[in-house]
Protein backbone atom coordinates (compact mmCIF):
# COMPACT_ATOMS: atom_id res chain seq x y z
CA UNK A 1 0.00 0.00 0.00
CA UNK A 2 2.82 2.16 0.27
CA UNK A 3 3.32 3.24 -3.44
CA UNK A 4 -0.78 3.78 -3.62
CA UNK A 5 -0.72 6.26 -0.96
CA UNK A 6 2.63 7.89 -2.14
CA UNK A 7 0.55 8.61 -5.68
CA UNK A 8 -1.92 10.18 -3.44
CA UNK A 9 0.17 11.89 -1.65
CA UNK A 10 1.31 13.31 -5.19
CA UNK A 11 -0.40 17.03 -5.23
CA UNK A 12 -0.63 17.04 -8.57
CA UNK A 13 -2.38 13.72 -8.84
CA UNK A 14 -4.65 14.52 -5.81
CA UNK A 15 -5.63 17.77 -7.94
CA UNK A 16 -6.35 16.50 -10.57
CA UNK A 17 -8.69 13.29 -8.87
CA UNK A 18 -10.32 16.55 -7.12
CA UNK A 19 -11.13 18.25 -10.38
CA UNK A 20 -11.61 15.15 -12.46
CA UNK A 21 -13.94 13.82 -9.71
CA UNK A 22 -15.97 17.38 -9.86
CA UNK A 23 -16.60 17.57 -13.91
CA UNK A 24 -17.86 13.95 -13.73
CA UNK A 25 -20.33 14.78 -11.25
CA UNK A 26 -20.99 18.28 -12.85
CA UNK A 27 -21.70 15.22 -15.30
CA UNK A 28 -23.56 13.10 -14.08
CA UNK A 29 -26.35 16.48 -13.29
CA UNK A 30 -27.14 16.48 -17.32
CA UNK A 31 -28.71 13.04 -16.69
CA UNK A 32 -31.01 14.49 -13.56
CA UNK A 33 -31.57 17.10 -15.90
CA UNK A 34 -32.92 15.39 -18.59
CA UNK A 35 -35.14 13.35 -16.40
CA UNK A 36 -36.56 16.23 -14.69
CA UNK A 37 -37.79 17.68 -18.07
CA UNK A 38 -38.58 14.34 -19.24
CA UNK A 39 -41.07 13.84 -15.89
CA UNK A 40 -41.96 17.64 -15.51
CA UNK A 41 -43.10 18.05 -18.75
CA UNK A 42 -44.00 14.14 -19.75
CA UNK A 43 -41.99 13.85 -22.70
CA UNK A 44 -41.15 10.10 -23.07
CA UNK A 45 -38.75 8.10 -25.45
CA UNK A 46 -39.65 4.83 -24.75
CA UNK A 47 -43.39 3.35 -24.00
CA UNK A 48 -42.99 1.57 -20.93
CA UNK A 49 -42.11 5.20 -19.71
CA UNK A 50 -45.51 6.62 -21.09
CA UNK A 51 -47.51 3.35 -19.20
CA UNK A 52 -46.02 3.96 -15.96
CA UNK A 53 -45.06 8.37 -15.45
CA UNK A 54 -47.88 9.23 -17.96
CA UNK A 55 -50.86 8.36 -16.21
CA UNK A 56 -54.25 8.71 -18.25
CA UNK A 57 -56.05 7.12 -21.15
CA UNK A 58 -53.90 8.15 -23.84
CA UNK A 59 -50.55 7.85 -22.74
CA UNK A 60 -48.78 7.22 -26.25
CA UNK A 61 -49.33 10.81 -26.74
CA UNK A 62 -46.46 11.32 -24.44
CA UNK A 63 -44.08 9.98 -26.62
CA UNK A 64 -42.54 12.97 -28.35
CA UNK A 65 -39.17 14.81 -28.60
CA UNK A 66 -39.24 18.66 -27.02
CA UNK A 67 -36.36 21.31 -27.42
CA UNK A 68 -35.55 21.53 -23.69
CA UNK A 69 -35.19 17.86 -23.19
CA UNK A 70 -32.94 17.93 -26.41
CA UNK A 71 -30.96 20.78 -25.34
CA UNK A 72 -30.08 18.99 -22.44
CA UNK A 73 -28.83 15.68 -24.10
CA UNK A 74 -26.82 18.02 -26.53
CA UNK A 75 -24.77 19.35 -23.86
CA UNK A 76 -25.08 16.25 -22.16
CA UNK A 77 -23.61 14.24 -25.09
CA UNK A 78 -20.78 17.77 -25.54
CA UNK A 79 -19.72 16.92 -22.05
CA UNK A 80 -19.01 12.96 -23.08
CA UNK A 81 -17.00 14.05 -25.78
CA UNK A 82 -15.01 16.49 -24.60
CA UNK A 83 -14.66 15.36 -20.70
CA UNK A 84 -13.62 11.89 -21.95
CA UNK A 85 -9.92 12.87 -23.78
CA UNK A 86 -9.73 15.30 -20.58
CA UNK A 87 -9.65 12.61 -18.05
CA UNK A 88 -7.76 10.33 -20.45
CA UNK A 89 -4.90 12.86 -21.53
CA UNK A 90 -4.97 14.48 -17.73
CA UNK A 91 -4.37 11.26 -15.87
CA UNK A 92 -1.63 10.50 -18.25
CA UNK A 93 -0.37 14.19 -18.01
CA UNK A 94 -0.65 13.99 -13.95
CA UNK A 95 1.76 11.37 -14.23
CA UNK A 96 4.08 12.80 -16.74
CA UNK A 97 5.58 15.13 -13.35
CA UNK A 98 4.40 18.49 -14.52
CA UNK A 99 5.10 21.69 -12.11
CA UNK A 100 1.99 22.11 -10.01
CA UNK A 101 1.39 25.54 -10.61
CA UNK A 102 0.79 24.73 -14.58
CA UNK A 103 -1.25 21.34 -13.49
CA UNK A 104 -3.58 23.65 -11.60
CA UNK A 105 -4.04 26.36 -14.09
CA UNK A 106 -4.86 23.37 -16.58
CA UNK A 107 -7.66 21.50 -14.56
CA UNK A 108 -9.03 24.83 -12.93
CA UNK A 109 -9.98 26.79 -16.66
CA UNK A 110 -10.65 23.56 -18.09
CA UNK A 111 -13.49 23.15 -15.03
CA UNK A 112 -14.65 26.32 -15.27
CA UNK A 113 -14.79 26.41 -18.99
CA UNK A 114 -17.12 23.33 -19.06
CA UNK A 115 -19.08 25.05 -16.28
CA UNK A 116 -19.57 27.73 -18.20
CA UNK A 117 -20.09 25.91 -21.97
CA UNK A 118 -23.27 24.23 -19.68
CA UNK A 119 -24.52 27.59 -18.10
CA UNK A 120 -24.34 29.32 -21.86
CA UNK A 121 -25.95 25.90 -23.46
CA UNK A 122 -28.95 25.95 -20.92
CA UNK A 123 -30.14 29.78 -20.79
CA UNK A 124 -29.28 29.96 -23.73
CA UNK A 125 -26.68 32.48 -23.84
CA UNK A 126 -26.18 33.41 -27.18
CA UNK A 127 -23.04 32.78 -29.42
CA UNK A 128 -20.16 33.03 -29.31
CA UNK A 129 -20.40 32.14 -25.53
CA UNK A 130 -21.03 28.65 -26.04
CA UNK A 131 -18.52 27.98 -28.78
CA UNK A 132 -15.90 30.13 -26.77
CA UNK A 133 -16.17 27.87 -23.84
CA UNK A 134 -16.35 24.78 -26.37
CA UNK A 135 -12.84 26.14 -27.39
CA UNK A 136 -11.25 26.88 -24.38
CA UNK A 137 -11.71 23.92 -22.72
CA UNK A 138 -10.82 22.04 -26.26
CA UNK A 139 -7.38 24.04 -26.05
CA UNK A 140 -6.53 23.07 -22.55
CA UNK A 141 -7.10 19.35 -23.25
CA UNK A 142 -4.63 19.77 -27.24
CA UNK A 143 -2.06 21.60 -24.19
CA UNK A 144 -1.58 18.80 -21.98
CA UNK A 145 -1.59 16.35 -24.92
CA UNK A 146 1.13 18.11 -26.20
CA UNK A 147 3.04 17.63 -23.23
CA UNK A 148 2.62 14.16 -22.50
CA UNK A 149 3.81 13.05 -26.07
CA UNK A 150 6.48 15.42 -26.00
CA UNK A 151 7.56 14.46 -23.08
CA UNK A 152 7.12 10.37 -23.35
CA UNK A 153 6.46 9.81 -26.55
CA UNK A 154 7.16 5.78 -27.17
CA UNK A 155 5.38 4.48 -30.57
CA UNK B 1 8.41 -2.83 -12.73
CA UNK B 2 8.34 -3.53 -8.62
CA UNK B 3 6.03 -0.40 -8.38
CA UNK B 4 3.81 -1.78 -10.98
CA UNK B 5 3.39 -5.12 -9.54
CA UNK B 6 3.00 -3.95 -5.90
CA UNK B 7 -0.39 -1.89 -7.66
CA UNK B 8 -1.67 -5.22 -9.12
CA UNK B 9 -1.05 -6.84 -6.46
CA UNK B 10 -3.26 -4.23 -3.74
CA UNK B 11 -6.45 -6.20 -3.83
CA UNK B 12 -8.69 -2.98 -4.09
CA UNK B 13 -7.34 -2.17 -7.35
CA UNK B 14 -7.41 -5.62 -8.82
CA UNK B 15 -11.25 -5.43 -8.01
CA UNK B 16 -11.78 -2.07 -9.72
CA UNK B 17 -9.72 -3.84 -12.89
CA UNK B 18 -11.92 -7.34 -12.80
CA UNK B 19 -15.53 -5.10 -12.25
CA UNK B 20 -14.43 -2.24 -14.59
CA UNK B 21 -13.59 -4.72 -17.09
CA UNK B 22 -16.49 -6.62 -16.94
CA UNK B 23 -19.03 -3.93 -17.34
CA UNK B 24 -17.09 -2.43 -19.97
CA UNK B 25 -17.20 -5.83 -21.86
CA UNK B 26 -20.69 -5.28 -21.21
CA UNK B 27 -21.51 -2.06 -22.79
CA UNK B 28 -18.71 -3.77 -25.73
CA UNK B 29 -21.96 -5.91 -26.37
CA UNK B 30 -24.23 -3.00 -27.51
CA UNK B 31 -22.62 -2.49 -30.42
CA UNK B 32 -23.03 -6.14 -31.08
CA UNK B 33 -26.88 -6.27 -30.60
CA UNK B 34 -27.17 -2.97 -32.79
CA UNK B 35 -25.05 -4.40 -35.23
CA UNK B 36 -27.14 -7.78 -35.19
CA UNK B 37 -30.66 -6.28 -35.25
CA UNK B 38 -29.59 -3.39 -38.08
CA UNK B 39 -28.20 -6.68 -40.42
CA UNK B 40 -31.11 -8.90 -39.78
CA UNK B 41 -33.68 -6.22 -39.92
CA UNK B 42 -32.27 -4.12 -42.39
CA UNK B 43 -32.30 -1.45 -41.39
CA UNK B 44 -29.36 1.13 -42.24
CA UNK B 45 -28.28 4.79 -41.39
CA UNK B 46 -25.86 5.08 -44.22
CA UNK B 47 -26.03 4.28 -48.03
CA UNK B 48 -22.71 2.38 -48.41
CA UNK B 49 -24.47 -0.12 -46.18
CA UNK B 50 -27.80 -0.14 -47.80
CA UNK B 51 -25.67 -0.62 -50.59
CA UNK B 52 -23.64 -4.08 -49.40
CA UNK B 53 -26.01 -5.59 -46.76
CA UNK B 54 -28.94 -4.64 -48.78
CA UNK B 55 -28.92 -6.69 -51.43
CA UNK B 56 -31.43 -6.07 -54.15
CA UNK B 57 -32.56 -3.29 -56.82
CA UNK B 58 -34.24 -1.00 -54.00
CA UNK B 59 -31.38 -0.96 -51.70
CA UNK B 60 -32.01 2.49 -50.77
CA UNK B 61 -34.96 1.60 -49.12
CA UNK B 62 -33.67 0.37 -45.67
CA UNK B 63 -32.31 3.48 -45.14
CA UNK B 64 -34.74 3.82 -42.04
CA UNK B 65 -35.10 3.87 -38.06
CA UNK B 66 -36.40 1.27 -36.24
CA UNK B 67 -37.96 0.78 -32.70
CA UNK B 68 -35.84 -2.35 -31.70
CA UNK B 69 -32.42 -0.43 -33.07
CA UNK B 70 -33.10 3.10 -31.58
CA UNK B 71 -33.70 1.06 -28.10
CA UNK B 72 -30.65 -0.57 -28.33
CA UNK B 73 -28.59 2.91 -29.21
CA UNK B 74 -30.22 4.71 -26.11
CA UNK B 75 -29.19 1.85 -23.80
CA UNK B 76 -25.95 2.20 -24.98
CA UNK B 77 -25.71 5.93 -24.93
CA UNK B 78 -27.32 5.71 -21.51
CA UNK B 79 -24.07 2.93 -20.65
CA UNK B 80 -22.00 5.75 -21.66
CA UNK B 81 -22.99 7.87 -19.92
CA UNK B 82 -22.85 6.08 -16.71
CA UNK B 83 -20.25 3.95 -17.08
CA UNK B 84 -17.29 6.64 -18.03
CA UNK B 85 -18.35 8.60 -14.47
CA UNK B 86 -17.85 5.14 -12.89
CA UNK B 87 -14.22 4.72 -14.67
CA UNK B 88 -12.80 7.95 -13.94
CA UNK B 89 -14.40 8.24 -10.17
CA UNK B 90 -14.04 4.62 -9.68
CA UNK B 91 -10.28 4.62 -10.09
CA UNK B 92 -9.29 7.50 -8.13
CA UNK B 93 -11.40 5.82 -5.22
CA UNK B 94 -9.77 2.89 -5.81
CA UNK B 95 -6.30 4.66 -5.06
CA UNK B 96 -7.60 6.60 -2.28
CA UNK B 97 -7.00 3.44 0.49
CA UNK B 98 -10.80 2.24 0.83
CA UNK B 99 -11.49 -0.43 2.60
CA UNK B 100 -11.63 -3.92 0.67
CA UNK B 101 -15.30 -4.80 1.58
CA UNK B 102 -16.44 -1.13 0.80
CA UNK B 103 -15.19 -1.05 -2.19
CA UNK B 104 -16.35 -4.62 -3.15
CA UNK B 105 -20.06 -3.67 -2.22
CA UNK B 106 -19.70 -0.57 -4.40
CA UNK B 107 -18.27 -2.42 -7.28
CA UNK B 108 -20.74 -5.39 -7.62
CA UNK B 109 -23.88 -2.56 -6.52
CA UNK B 110 -23.39 -0.69 -9.48
CA UNK B 111 -21.93 -3.81 -12.03
CA UNK B 112 -25.18 -5.18 -10.95
CA UNK B 113 -27.72 -2.43 -11.51
CA UNK B 114 -25.95 -1.56 -14.86
CA UNK B 115 -26.50 -5.33 -15.93
CA UNK B 116 -30.15 -5.11 -14.52
CA UNK B 117 -30.09 -1.47 -16.35
CA UNK B 118 -29.82 -3.40 -19.80
CA UNK B 119 -32.35 -5.98 -19.37
CA UNK B 120 -35.02 -3.99 -18.08
CA UNK B 121 -34.44 -1.53 -21.16
CA UNK B 122 -33.91 -4.54 -23.75
CA UNK B 123 -36.89 -6.69 -22.66
CA UNK B 124 -38.21 -4.08 -21.87
CA UNK B 125 -39.63 -4.48 -18.03
CA UNK B 126 -42.43 -1.87 -16.80
CA UNK B 127 -40.98 1.21 -14.98
CA UNK B 128 -39.78 2.40 -12.42
CA UNK B 129 -37.60 -1.12 -12.86
CA UNK B 130 -35.12 0.49 -15.09
CA UNK B 131 -35.48 3.92 -13.67
CA UNK B 132 -34.64 2.31 -9.98
CA UNK B 133 -31.66 0.24 -11.83
CA UNK B 134 -30.22 3.96 -12.97
CA UNK B 135 -30.50 5.35 -9.57
CA UNK B 136 -29.12 2.60 -8.07
CA UNK B 137 -25.62 2.52 -10.33
CA UNK B 138 -25.92 6.96 -9.72
CA UNK B 139 -25.62 6.42 -6.05
CA UNK B 140 -22.52 4.40 -6.01
CA UNK B 141 -21.09 6.42 -8.44
CA UNK B 142 -21.85 9.35 -6.22
CA UNK B 143 -20.72 8.05 -2.79
CA UNK B 144 -17.37 7.23 -4.22
CA UNK B 145 -17.37 10.88 -5.27
CA UNK B 146 -18.06 11.73 -2.18
CA UNK B 147 -15.20 9.42 -0.39
CA UNK B 148 -12.23 10.75 -3.18
CA UNK B 149 -13.56 14.48 -3.01
CA UNK B 150 -13.76 14.21 1.56
CA UNK B 151 -10.69 12.46 1.97
CA UNK B 152 -8.29 14.37 -0.88
CA UNK B 153 -9.26 17.48 -2.01
CA UNK B 154 -7.11 19.75 -3.71
CA UNK B 155 -8.36 22.62 -5.04
CA UNK C 1 8.01 11.65 -6.96
CA UNK C 2 10.03 8.17 -7.51
CA UNK C 3 7.36 6.21 -7.84
CA UNK C 4 5.48 8.22 -10.50
CA UNK C 5 8.72 8.86 -12.22
CA UNK C 6 8.99 4.68 -12.26
CA UNK C 7 5.70 4.52 -13.48
CA UNK C 8 6.52 6.89 -16.18
CA UNK C 9 9.42 4.81 -17.33
CA UNK C 10 7.89 1.67 -17.62
CA UNK C 11 7.81 1.20 -21.33
CA UNK C 12 4.43 -0.54 -22.13
CA UNK C 13 2.52 2.27 -19.86
CA UNK C 14 4.51 5.09 -21.80
CA UNK C 15 3.29 3.38 -25.21
CA UNK C 16 -0.32 3.06 -23.83
CA UNK C 17 0.40 6.83 -23.09
CA UNK C 18 1.60 7.58 -26.34
CA UNK C 19 -0.92 5.42 -28.03
CA UNK C 20 -3.69 6.91 -25.35
CA UNK C 21 -2.95 10.49 -26.57
CA UNK C 22 -2.81 9.87 -30.09
CA UNK C 23 -6.33 8.28 -30.71
CA UNK C 24 -8.07 10.59 -28.29
CA UNK C 25 -6.64 13.32 -30.24
CA UNK C 26 -7.97 11.95 -33.63
CA UNK C 27 -11.40 11.62 -31.66
CA UNK C 28 -11.21 15.54 -30.86
CA UNK C 29 -10.67 16.47 -34.25
CA UNK C 30 -14.31 14.78 -35.17
CA UNK C 31 -15.74 17.83 -33.18
CA UNK C 32 -13.38 20.10 -35.69
CA UNK C 33 -14.90 18.55 -38.24
CA UNK C 34 -18.71 18.96 -36.94
CA UNK C 35 -18.14 22.51 -36.41
CA UNK C 36 -16.89 23.19 -39.82
CA UNK C 37 -19.30 21.64 -41.23
CA UNK C 38 -21.99 23.30 -39.30
CA UNK C 39 -20.36 26.42 -40.54
CA UNK C 40 -19.53 26.08 -43.96
CA UNK C 41 -22.77 24.46 -44.76
CA UNK C 42 -25.00 26.56 -42.18
CA UNK C 43 -26.75 23.59 -40.62
CA UNK C 44 -27.48 24.21 -36.69
CA UNK C 45 -29.34 22.63 -34.22
CA UNK C 46 -30.05 25.84 -31.36
CA UNK C 47 -31.33 28.92 -32.40
CA UNK C 48 -28.63 31.04 -31.05
CA UNK C 49 -26.17 29.27 -33.18
CA UNK C 50 -28.16 30.24 -36.41
CA UNK C 51 -28.75 33.83 -34.95
CA UNK C 52 -25.02 34.44 -34.64
CA UNK C 53 -23.36 32.51 -37.37
CA UNK C 54 -26.46 32.29 -39.61
CA UNK C 55 -26.42 36.09 -40.56
CA UNK C 56 -29.43 37.06 -42.70
CA UNK C 57 -33.39 37.53 -42.15
CA UNK C 58 -34.27 34.61 -41.92
CA UNK C 59 -31.98 33.15 -40.11
CA UNK C 60 -34.43 30.44 -38.49
CA UNK C 61 -34.49 28.13 -41.40
CA UNK C 62 -30.54 26.93 -41.07
CA UNK C 63 -32.32 25.04 -37.71
CA UNK C 64 -32.01 21.83 -40.07
CA UNK C 65 -30.02 18.87 -40.67
CA UNK C 66 -27.44 17.70 -43.12
CA UNK C 67 -26.23 14.18 -44.22
CA UNK C 68 -22.44 15.14 -43.74
CA UNK C 69 -23.01 16.58 -40.47
CA UNK C 70 -25.22 13.90 -39.30
CA UNK C 71 -22.06 11.25 -40.57
CA UNK C 72 -19.40 13.09 -38.85
CA UNK C 73 -21.71 12.96 -35.37
CA UNK C 74 -22.07 9.35 -35.87
CA UNK C 75 -18.43 8.68 -36.21
CA UNK C 76 -17.50 10.51 -33.38
CA UNK C 77 -20.13 8.62 -31.62
CA UNK C 78 -18.51 5.53 -32.64
CA UNK C 79 -15.37 6.93 -31.98
CA UNK C 80 -16.55 7.37 -27.88
CA UNK C 81 -18.63 4.26 -27.65
CA UNK C 82 -15.24 2.29 -28.55
CA UNK C 83 -12.25 4.32 -27.33
CA UNK C 84 -13.83 4.78 -24.18
CA UNK C 85 -13.72 0.92 -23.44
CA UNK C 86 -9.67 0.96 -24.79
CA UNK C 87 -9.11 3.47 -22.57
CA UNK C 88 -10.31 1.98 -19.18
CA UNK C 89 -9.33 -2.05 -20.21
CA UNK C 90 -6.35 -0.54 -21.87
CA UNK C 91 -4.91 1.14 -18.80
CA UNK C 92 -5.30 -2.02 -16.54
CA UNK C 93 -4.51 -4.21 -19.26
CA UNK C 94 -0.79 -1.97 -19.10
CA UNK C 95 -0.79 -2.12 -15.10
CA UNK C 96 -1.05 -6.04 -15.85
CA UNK C 97 2.55 -6.38 -16.62
CA UNK C 98 2.25 -7.67 -20.66
CA UNK C 99 5.10 -8.49 -22.65
CA UNK C 100 6.39 -4.82 -24.74
CA UNK C 101 6.01 -6.57 -27.84
CA UNK C 102 2.65 -8.03 -27.26
CA UNK C 103 1.58 -4.61 -25.86
CA UNK C 104 2.89 -2.77 -28.93
CA UNK C 105 1.15 -4.61 -31.58
CA UNK C 106 -2.31 -4.43 -29.73
CA UNK C 107 -2.15 -0.49 -29.35
CA UNK C 108 -1.06 -0.03 -32.85
CA UNK C 109 -3.45 -2.35 -34.56
CA UNK C 110 -6.19 -0.70 -32.60
CA UNK C 111 -4.62 2.89 -33.28
CA UNK C 112 -4.15 1.69 -36.60
CA UNK C 113 -8.36 0.51 -36.99
CA UNK C 114 -9.70 3.37 -35.34
CA UNK C 115 -8.20 5.81 -38.17
CA UNK C 116 -8.87 3.47 -40.70
CA UNK C 117 -12.47 3.35 -39.47
CA UNK C 118 -12.74 7.25 -39.60
CA UNK C 119 -11.54 7.61 -43.19
CA UNK C 120 -13.92 4.86 -44.31
CA UNK C 121 -17.12 6.64 -42.63
CA UNK C 122 -15.77 9.99 -43.66
CA UNK C 123 -14.86 9.25 -47.37
CA UNK C 124 -17.05 7.07 -47.96
CA UNK C 125 -15.59 3.57 -48.86
CA UNK C 126 -17.99 0.83 -49.56
CA UNK C 127 -18.52 -1.30 -46.79
CA UNK C 128 -17.07 -4.01 -45.48
CA UNK C 129 -14.05 -1.32 -45.08
CA UNK C 130 -15.70 0.19 -42.01
CA UNK C 131 -17.20 -2.48 -40.58
CA UNK C 132 -13.69 -4.75 -41.16
CA UNK C 133 -12.08 -1.69 -39.22
CA UNK C 134 -14.74 -1.43 -36.58
CA UNK C 135 -14.46 -5.19 -35.80
CA UNK C 136 -10.25 -5.57 -36.06
CA UNK C 137 -10.58 -2.14 -32.96
CA UNK C 138 -13.36 -4.49 -30.77
CA UNK C 139 -11.15 -7.73 -30.88
CA UNK C 140 -8.28 -6.00 -30.16
CA UNK C 141 -10.01 -4.67 -27.10
CA UNK C 142 -11.76 -7.64 -25.83
CA UNK C 143 -8.08 -9.49 -26.09
CA UNK C 144 -6.87 -7.07 -23.45
CA UNK C 145 -10.26 -7.64 -21.32
CA UNK C 146 -9.36 -11.58 -21.51
CA UNK C 147 -6.00 -11.04 -20.78
CA UNK C 148 -6.63 -8.11 -17.54
CA UNK C 149 -9.72 -10.99 -16.31
CA UNK C 150 -7.27 -13.88 -16.72
CA UNK C 151 -4.15 -12.45 -14.76
CA UNK C 152 -6.10 -10.46 -12.30
CA UNK C 153 -9.58 -11.68 -11.65
CA UNK C 154 -10.67 -10.59 -8.21
CA UNK C 155 -14.45 -10.64 -7.38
Amino acid sequence: MAELNQLMENEVFMAFASYATIILSKMMFMSTATAFYRLTKKVFANPEDCASFGKGENAKKYMRTDDSVERVRRAHLNDLENIVPFLGIGLLYSLSGPDLSTALLHFRVFVGARVYHTLAYLTPLPQPNRALAFFVGYGVTLSMAYRVLRSKLYL
